[in-house]
């Protein structure tokens, strides 16, 4: 790979002059600019941006940092290719541009980080996947690195966040189904320690209580969130002595296995068991009977995201002055036949 | 963010010390080092990784481009994800990381990598989805960056690539169909100009020819690769005159949205029509009948793709000498329940 320097060599006429050439100066003659344009195309000059950004200390450039666990990779999660287009239509405007930061999956994510902003590659980061307790947050914090998080964190009290209304989709779904007349209604959540499967059940909790419905712990299925998972919940609630009439799914792709197994036991969802999904997925979409699940678009999270991002950042804080404020993002019910019947006429 | 000057000038003491002090040095006394230590924690310090890597003319990344079309969002394709993995097993020998460079939909990809490139974050590049004509493997090759595809291309007639085996697909498909009793085999291809779908054609049309059947282009689909276009797919099939009696896809989540359209219309796949899918993928696991389709690891697919760019490598040439060769990357036939009839049967 060329720089300027290269160039100048190669044609023997000085660096100011191939620079005003390449820049389209006008005070470089035309035979000279045909030059040194032709030779920077055969030789494969590429103009070095990193010397002006370093100087600044700015790379012009936003980290995405995204958990490659062996779930996300079988899940085929699409989230995150979603949200991204949302976030590069705000970087754009700026010329910023966005890199993904695949954290390997026998990596601590932590160590991981601090290793990616060790290499100053990036300006700000997003981070993903929020854990109960999250050292990230305290390292960008201190180390003063601008960031946003997609999830919330008991690690620190004031933080920039953007995360789904986890605890809405609980309520409204609990709801939802105790006014077709369910009483015993399982639950899915993570097998990990995300933050988010802690505000799913407790939500589910408060909403049943609210009806004085009795916690069942036997209820509640840790799971692996994908397909598979959903197979395996499926298996372990066939398995209960007192069958529930209904299933709340915190992942998507869950419903895909979930079905499978529901109907090798001659098992029909929406009509021997109720399933409310979560996100509304193009791969749910042609599940049949028709899953009940949440709407959300991921385009329009990408760009909330990147506009908070934004106005945390000193150069950019000017163009977003309504858009640091922490975020729950609500979802929007899209009913289907999963769960349209009414439990009564079945018991 | 505070580097190693910030932190000598908070304690009072020389540059060298602190240095001395972060580095575990022996003839730095205890209370110093923890006086030290004690402030890079506090002060956020971070080791300032690239100033070594812009002398040497090295960032220690790899970047893997990939395009967040919408099609590839909407397809919640965990294909790159999967290579992922076994890209990172092999750079981490070398303490190398791998970024993700996700392409907007609305930039060409050419003048993209062009930017990134002058961007200096990475070493070297892994580009895929390989047009027939790609203008950035001549870039690539000029600009003498190391680099591998993920994909052939007409471009140039030797750099190194790793391509999976479309016509081996294709042709084995037939074969398996024709045995079956098969002579009006659809065949769906990508939209796009993307490099594999005329791989996938031609060896399709050289199979059928070998068995004098003729090449019909109505039974050719071009459709987009995703589940949509599985359902439009099965449309156009059933709006044929002389309908198939089998379906090859070229994209495996295309089978999701083929199956519901044919079950629409009371078309059984495996029974009135045989469907070939391609790559198992999870997805595809839990459809009913069972997806005939191709196996591939895309862990494996990602360590050779990475052998092979450390190979075009100086400094890493040395561990692997036999990693320099193109490769057509075989996938093996796993029959399912979606073409296990005997056509000669049905007709």
């Amino acid at each position: 790979m060329k720089g300027i320097r290269q160039l100048a060599e190669h044609l023997n006429i000085s660096i100011g002059t191939v620079s005003r050439a390449l820049n389209g100066k006008p005070d470089v003659n035309q035979e000279t600019r045909r030059r040194v344009l032709a030779a920077a195309e055969e030789l494969g000059y590429v103009a070095n941006q990193s010397g002006r950004s370093l100087r600044q200390g700015e790379t012009k450039v936003i980290g995405l940092m995204i958990e490659s666990s062996k779930e996300t990779v079988e899940n085929a999660d699409n989230f995150f290719l979603g949200v991204t287009s949302g976030l590069q239509s705000v970087f754009a405007r700026h010329k910023l541009d966005l890199l993904m930061l695949p954290c390997p999956s026998d990596e601590d994510p932590h160590e991981y980080l601090k290793r990616m902003v060790a290499r100053r590659i990036v300006d700000a980061m997003i981070i993903s996947d929020t854990q109960r307790v999250d050292r990230r947050i305290d390292f960008l914090s201190r180390a003063k690195i601008p960031f946003v998080a997609l999830g919330r964190s008991l690690s620190a009290s004031n933080f920039p966040w953007i995360d789904l209304d986890f605890e809405g989709v609980a309520d409204h779904a609990v709801e939802r189904l105790i006014a077709l007349g369910h009483r015993r209604i399982a639950i899915t959540a993570p097998s990990s320690e995300a933050n988010l499967g802690y505000l799913f059940i407790d939500s589910y909790r408060r909403a049943l209580e609210r009806h004085d419905i009795l916690f069942d712990p036997s209820l509640v299925i840790r799971i692996r969130s994908s397909e598979q998972g959903g197979y395996q919940a499926a298996h372990e609630l066939l398995l209960l002595e007192e069958r529930p009439t209904a299933v709340i799914l915190i992942y998507e792709l869950m419903a895909i296995g979930l079905y499978r197994r529901l109907m090798e036991s001659g098992v029909m969802p929406g009509r021997d068991l109720a399933v409310i999904g979560f996100r509304d997925a193009p791969r749910a979409r042609f599940l049949q009977p028709s899953l009940s699940c949440f709407r959300i678009s991921l385009y329009d999270l990408g760009v909330a995201l990147g506009r908070m991002l934004l106005a945390t950042m000193p150069a950019y804080r000017e163009f977003y002055p309504g858009d640091g404020r922490n975020i729950i993002w609500p979802l929007e019910l899209m009913p289907g036949e999963s769960d349209a019947f009414d439990v009564g006429a079945m018991v």
